[in-house]
C-alpha cells in the first residue's frame, strides 16, 4: 500500500518554511506498512489544490492532505476537493455547535467566518479535532482513501492518533516497514558503493539507499515484512554482510553520531580526553560536548588560534613554528601531547590546518590539515589530509577524522 | 514567470529528511521575480522522476530538479529525464577528464561508476560544479526551461550562483521581488511583534513575516516593484520606521550573522578577543571562527570543562568554586578576566552554566547561565540568564548573549 502526502499553504512555497508535518505522517504510515511514494506542496489556490488531489488519487492508495481547513478566505481545501470530486458541501449542525461551544468556553462569540469549518463533503466521515476547531474529513473515492487534515502540527498529530490511525489499521496489509541507518566514516561515497553495491544489490528487500554528507556516508536499509521481528531479522542479515565488506568503517547502526560513539567508548573504559584546536576553532570540542554527560570524560581544550597561543599554552617551540610552520605534522603532534599532558587526560587530540578561503600556498594549500592523537604511554599518531570544499566542509571533515582516529584507537 | 521545484531522493520520502534545498532556491528565484508555485518530492525511481518532470514541464515556465546526479546506481535523474524527453545521453569527455582530475588531486583513481556523471543530455548545456564532481544540466523544452542540479546543498548553492542565476537573469521580466531580513537579538518573538506590528501592519507592500529561532528573531520584509531600486526604496522606508521602535536590538539588515557583525567591529577597531567556555564547550569559539579572516582578531580560547581546568588555566580559586560554585557570577567574571589577560587580548568573554539535561538543582536549575565580558581597563560585566529549552538551545542562546554583549560594547 502506498501513499501521497499533499501539503497545502502558500507559506510553504516561500523561502522560509518547510512542510514538517510530512515527517510525522511518514513515520506513522511506515509503522503501518504504508510507504510514502510522493509528496507535493501547493499554495492556497483552488485549481492547484484540486489538481494535486485528482492526480494523487489517480496513483496512490492513500492520499493525506494537510492544511487549508482554517476559517479564513485562503483556506480552500474543502471547496477545492468538492470541486475536484464533484461532491457537494453540506453544513453539519453538530460541528457548527461544537465550534460555537469552543468560542463560548473562552467567552467569545464565534465569528461568522468559522461557519465554513462546519462544511462537510458529501459522503465524508468527520474526523473530530481534539486540539482545535477545524474537523478533518475521511472519504473513499474509486477504491482510494482521501483524508483531509489540519495544518497545525499539534492538531494534525492529535487527529492522526485518535481518528486516522484506527481507520488505517483496518487497511494495513500486515506489512511493517523498518529502517536502519549504517553510518560510515573514512571512505568516499563511490568507494562505499564499490564495496557495498555487490552485497546490497542482491537484495530487493531490504532496499538500500546511499547518502553522502561531508565526512560521513550513510546506507539506509529498509525492510518490509509481516512482523517487526522478521523485518529486523532481514536487516540483521544484510547488516552482517555489509559489515564483512565495510568492516570498522561502519561506526554506527542505531542512529548514534560519531561523537556519541566516541563518548560511549570513553565512558565505558573510564578514560578521558582533551583537545587542542587551531583551524577548527572549537568545533571538535563543541561536537564532543553536544553529548549530554560528556563532562564525565571530556576535560577541556585549548583553541590556539595564534602562534603565541600555540607556544604559551601548548609548548610548541618558536623554532619549530619558524622552521616547519603552524600547519605541520610536528606542530600537530606537540599540540596533542601537550594538551593531553596539561589537562592530565588519557588522550589528546589536535587539529592544525588551513580551512580557507585564504591562507593557502602552493606548498600548503587550503584544505591541508594535520590531525594528531596522543595517548599516555604510547607513540603519537599524526595523519595528513587534504580535504576538498569550502571552509565549513574542511572544518567538519577535520573533526570527523579526529573523532574517528580516537574511535579506532579505543574501540 | 513561475517555477516548480522537484526534489529527487528516496531519503526525502522517509521520516528523517526534508528537502531543504527548495528554501534556498525559492529565495533566489523570488529575487529574480520568479514565483515558486509547486513543489514535489519523488524517490529514486525512474518512472516517478520522469512523470514528475513531464508534469512540471506541462505547467511551469521553469523546472528545477535537485538530486539524483551522483555516481551510484540509485542516481537516476539523468536517465529518467532522457526517457521523459526522448533525448539521448552522450559521454562528455571534458567532464570525464575534470572528474578524473578531482580524484587525482587527492591521490586517488576515479572509480568506474563516476563515469556516469559525465553523461549529458542531447542538447543540454553543462552547468559546471564548482564544489563537487556532478555537473548540472540546462535545457529548453517546448519553450520551458529545465535545470538539473545536484542534491548536495553546498554544490547546489555554488552552481546556482555561478551558472543558473546568470542564465535566469536573461528571462527575468517585469516585477522584482526583493527580500530584506532584519535580525533581532535580546527580545522574545511576542515582544518584537508588539513593538513592530503597529508599524509593519500599515504596509501591504513590503509584506512582513516574523520568524523566531532560539536567541534570534527575524523580520522578513518582501517588496514587489517594477525595479530593484523602487523595491529597495520601499524596504528602506519600512526599515527606518522599524528601527525607530526596535533600536539597537536590530543587529543585522543584510544577512550578516551575529558573529560576522562582531567580527566586523573587532576588525574595524583593530581589537582582539579571547574566550573561556564551560557549558557551551567550544560553541562560542566555533561560531567566532566560522568567519573567514577571524584569525585577525581572535586570539583563542579555553574550554574549561572541569573544575581543575578552571583553576589551572583560568585562575579561578578553589575556595570560590567551593563557596559559590562553577556556575556563578564570580566564576564567570574571573574566567573572562583571566582568559583576556592570559591571551593578551582586548576583550575576554566567558560562559558558565548548566546546559542540561541533568546537573540542575532547585537553586541552580538547567538553563541557568552566567555570561561575562572583560575589557582591558574597564570593570567587567556579568549577566545571569535562565534560558528555556533543551541542551542545544541553552548552549546556542548563551553564545548569542555573549556575542551580543560584545556587540553592544564595541559598536
Amino acid at each position: 500500500m502506498n501513499a501521497e502526502i499533499i501539503a497545502v499553504g502558500s507559506e510553504l512555497l516561500g523561502p522560509h518554511r518547510l512542510d514538517t508535518n510530512s515527517l510525522f505522517l511518514t513515520e506513522q504510515l511506515n509503522r503501518l506498512g504504508i510507504e510514502v511514494r510522493w509528496k507535493a506542496v501547493v499554495g492556497d489556490n483552488e485549481a492547484d489544490i484540486a489538481d494535486a488531489v485528482m492526480r494523487a488519487l489517480s496513483r496512490a492508495d492513500l492520499v493525506l492532505v494537510s492544511g487549508g481547513l482554517g476559517p479564513t478566505a485562503d483556506d480552500l481545501t474543502r471547496q477545492s476537493v468538492a470541486r475536484a470530486l464533484d461532491r457537494r458541501l453540506n453544513l453539519e449542525e453538530r460541528i457548527l455547535e461544537s465550534i460555537e461551544r469552543r468560542f463560548r468556553a473562552r467567552g467569545l462569540k464565534m465569528p461568522e467566518i468559522n461557519q465554513r469549518q462546519a462544511m462537510v463533503l458529501e459522503g465524508a466521515e468527520i474526523l473530530d479535532n481534539p486540539a482545535g476547531s477545524a474537523p478533518g474529513q475521511w472519504l473513499r473515492q474509486d477504491g482510494r482513501v482521501l483524508a483531509l487534515l489540519p495544518g497545525v502540527p499539534g492538531e494534525l498529530e492529535a487527529m492522526f492518533a485518535q481518528q486516522v490511525r484506527p481507520r488505517l489499521e483496518k487497511f494495513a496489509t500486515g506489512q511493517v516497514l523498518v529502517t536502519r541507518v549504517l553510518k560510515i566514516v573514512g571512505l568516499f561515497e563511490s568507494q562505499v558503493d564499490e564495496m557495498a553495491a555487490p552485497v546490497y544489490s542482491r537484495y530487493d528487500n531490504p532496499a538500500t539507499t546511499i547518502l553522502a554528507s561531508p565526512g560521513e556516508i550513510q546506507l539506509h536499509l529498509r525492510a518490509a515484512s509481516a512482523t517487526e521481528a522478521q523485518a529486523c531479522e532481514a536487516l540483521n542479515e544484510l547488516t552482517r554482510r555489509l559489515e564483512l565488506v565495510l568492516g570498522d568503517h561502519i561506526f554506527s547502526e542505531d542512529g548514534q553520531t560519531l561523537e556519541e560513539v566516541v563518548g560511549m567508548y570513553l565512558s565505558m573504559k573510564g578514560r578521558t580526553l582533551a583537545v587542542a584546536e587551531s583551524c577548527t576553532g572549537g568545533l571538535l570540542a563543541e561536537r564532543i560536548t553536544r553529548v549530554p554527560g560528556s563532562s564525565r570524560y571530556f576535560r577541556g581544550g585549548v583553541i590556539s588560534y595564534s602562534n603565541e597561543a600555540k607556544m604559551r599554552w601548548l609548548d610548541v617551540p618558536r623554532s619549530l613554528l619558524e622552521t616547519c610552520g603552524a600547519v605541520s605534522s610536528e606542530t600537530a603532534r606537540i599540540m596533542a601531547e601537550s594538551v593531553r599532558h596539561r589537562f592530565e587526560a588519557d588522550f589528546g587530540l589536535s587539529i592544525s590546518g588551513i580551512a580557507g578561503p585564504s591562507g593557502g600556498t602552493a606548498a600548503k594549500p587550503v584544505g591541508l590539515v594535520y590531525v594528531a592523537l596522543a595517548e599516555v604511554g604510547r607513540h603519537s599518531e599524526v595523519v595528513e589530509k587534504r580535504y576538498p570544499g569550502a571552509r565549513d566542509r574542511v572544518r567538519l571533515q577535520a573533526t570527523q577524522t579526529a573523532l574517528d582516529m580516537l574511535r579506532r584507537r579505543i574501540k
